[in-house]
């Protein structure tokens, strides 16, 4: 068993419940717990092991007895063997990403808030449950009716608000968005720190909304009142400041846009012979699936286009799943270093910008300017 | 009537049933005809008069017998008369945009193959029709069967060859992607520029599989074998020149990216007093809306955010239509001229490219670089 031994705990402490982690995670916040895989393991595996799969909870985990545990949907309880057993079953592969994935690089050209991540606040899994859909049209809800759909989680603040966010009444009612209630994750019973035990799965969606430990989902004219939905998770210009953000007028956060990074070499590695195998991951929000990949050793001139892998199942507008790509680039004659960045161009033809600058937000969120990489060259025979 | 007068028509000429066009068009090509209003004039209606529609014709305008025309579906054949009468009419506000609009700034960088359209190329209407689901349906064809749709017109090239293009099936048979077979254009029997008695209309997607004077629809495994489906409007790297190309491994185009510019002023305008006012429109294929424009005079540092007025009763996913925008700029104090470039942000978070360099392609297509326009200031009391 390769997780580390929990310290003693304290009883009054609300993160009591939180589980054992995967010694390979590199946390960004122990309290709520907040942490991501070595971005150079990730290009490993198209489907991300679960004890490596980014965790990002705003919360304590919460302690829940399966039994006993209902799921509210609009007027109607649904136990959980009634969610495995009445409904059919849904699998989806997709990848989720937080909103503040790569967030770091923002915080080095100006300060930002929110927690630190480097490149691997994403990860791509297969997950089971009922297709959300399914649920609604049981608990008699018609999506025509209604502008969003309330998710709202078991994780609970030191005053006992939950955790909550909504998402588009169109998205969670059509059965091609694939949204669903999961209980799996890679075939096996949702982690503690996945939301056992059921978690919302939208896929293209930012993390923010596809709430785990959920425990209530109805139906709304308005978006969730939550802090989350309502104060955060927005994406504003670069000219905006915290004096001037209107969070009354801006969008909450929905579909995530085209998103590629360099995961091997990491950033700062040396390199030897005459040319660098780079590997990585690009993905884009809503159902768009990605048409290339291409990396450039001198800032844009030259493009070399990556192989990708990814599934081939997945239809047009259904392409959840991020893809991993590989590709050679030949290495200057008498360089002593590399600067090297990708970016992907995704189905609609979107691709990324090209500055940090031009996606620096006061949040930090959404970052998917090209990514960087530096290389050192060993030069020695 | 501001039609300009026909010429005596030669009765060889293949383009004798060109109709006459409207005076302010600024024609790239006479035969076929390609023409585009002033740009300066095109923010000024959301929707745009069909006289004032960019016209993109790749042949002759066929001559049809409205009472004799038959549209092919699969197996079965329908009369005007039949689509109009049997079917329940369905109407959808979508912006058409051409794969070339804006190529003329490419050609400045570096030459291009194809139409030097500026950025009018574009244009927003309310057409009516049937769905194509519907029409699919009715012809027992299962879009769960096929992979893609073909789309054949009635114009043909010399040696008798009809334009076609196709769109994947998963676009043409779901009800909520509103493609239509439109039989009216703002309330109007569709001109003959625009495909009269029928066209497709794909909402969100590039203006060459939106068939015009379509006469058979049908499902195949294989996208359309035509040139334009296979040998053109394909979008290429940078780096990919005509003698590198690869049109067989290529995927062809068929979801727009966040699009917008600049309308008025002009560029190299004049103008006075201590602000501008911009005017121009922002959009984005795949149903996806814009969640926000801005202006930066000063190469990106500063964004000012435009005011936006589009359609407020299109629903997530459907966002068919264009948005027009305004915003007021101060000028400089002393400055003599001014660049300033817009750029719009998509509700899946996508915005456009910073730079000519990164989108620039051997054909020319989808240009969705910041759009640019250069200002002369007269300081004169
Ligand atoms: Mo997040
Ligand atoms: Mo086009």
């Amino acid at each position: 068993e390769d997780k580390v031994a929990r310290p003693a705990v304290n009883p009054n402490d609300p993160y009591k419940h939180d589980p054992a982690r995967h010694p390979a995670l590199k946390v960004n916040s122990a309290k709520p717990f907040n942490a991501e895989a070595p971005g150079s393991l990730l290009a490993d595996n198209f489907i991300t092991p679960n004890d490596l799969f980014f965790v990002r909870n705003h919360l304590p985990v919460p302690k829940v007895d399966p039994k006993k545990f209902r799921l509210q949907v609009g007027g109607k309880q649904f136990a959980l063997e009634d969610l495995k057993q009445k409904f059919k079953q849904h699998s989806v592969i997709a990848t989720v990403q937080c909103a503040g994935n790569r967030r770091s690089e923002l915080s080095k050209l100006k300060a930002v808030n929110g927690l630190s991540w480097s490149h691997a606040a994403i990860s791509n899994a297969e997950w089971t449950g009922v297709l959300l859909s399914d649920l609604l049209t049981s608990a008699g809800i018609n999506g025509e009716d209604y502008k969003h759909c309330i998710l709202q989680g078991l994780d609970t603040d030191g005053e006992g608000n939950p955790y909550e966010a909504s998402i588009p009444m169109e998205t969670a009612s059509d059965p091609k968005k694939e949204a669903i209630v999961a209980f799996e994750m890679n075939g096996q019973e949702l982690p503690l720190d996945h939301g056992f035990p059921l978690r919302v799965i939208v896929p293209g969606t930012v993390g923010a909304r596809q709430v785990k430990w959920v425990k209530m989902i109805s139906a709304s004219q308005e978006e969730s009142y939550s802090h989350w939905q309502r104060k955060d998770y927005m994406l504003f210009s670069p000219s905006t400041g915290h004096d001037t953000a209107d969070y009354d007028k801006a969008v909450a956060i929905q579909e995530y846009p085209t998103q590629s990074a360099i995961c091997e070499p990491r950033n700062g590695a040396t390199i030897e012979g005459s040319e660098v195998t780079l590997r990585g991951y690009a993905w884009s929000g809503g159902g768009r699936g990605i048409m290339r990949v291409e990396v450039t050793p001198d800032g844009g001139k030259t493009w070399y286009e990556a192989d990708m892998h990814g599934d081939e199942q997945q239809k047009r507008h259904q392409q959840w799943a991020w893809v991993l790509w590989e590709v050679a680039v030949p290495v200057p004659d008498g360089a002593s270093d590399m600067s090297i960045a990708c970016r992907a161009i995704d189905s609609s033809h979107n691709s990324q910008p090209e500055k940090l600058e031009s996606v620096w937000n006061i949040r930090g969120l959404i970052n998917n300017a090209w990514h960087h990489i530096n290389l050192k060259v060993d030069n020695e025979d």
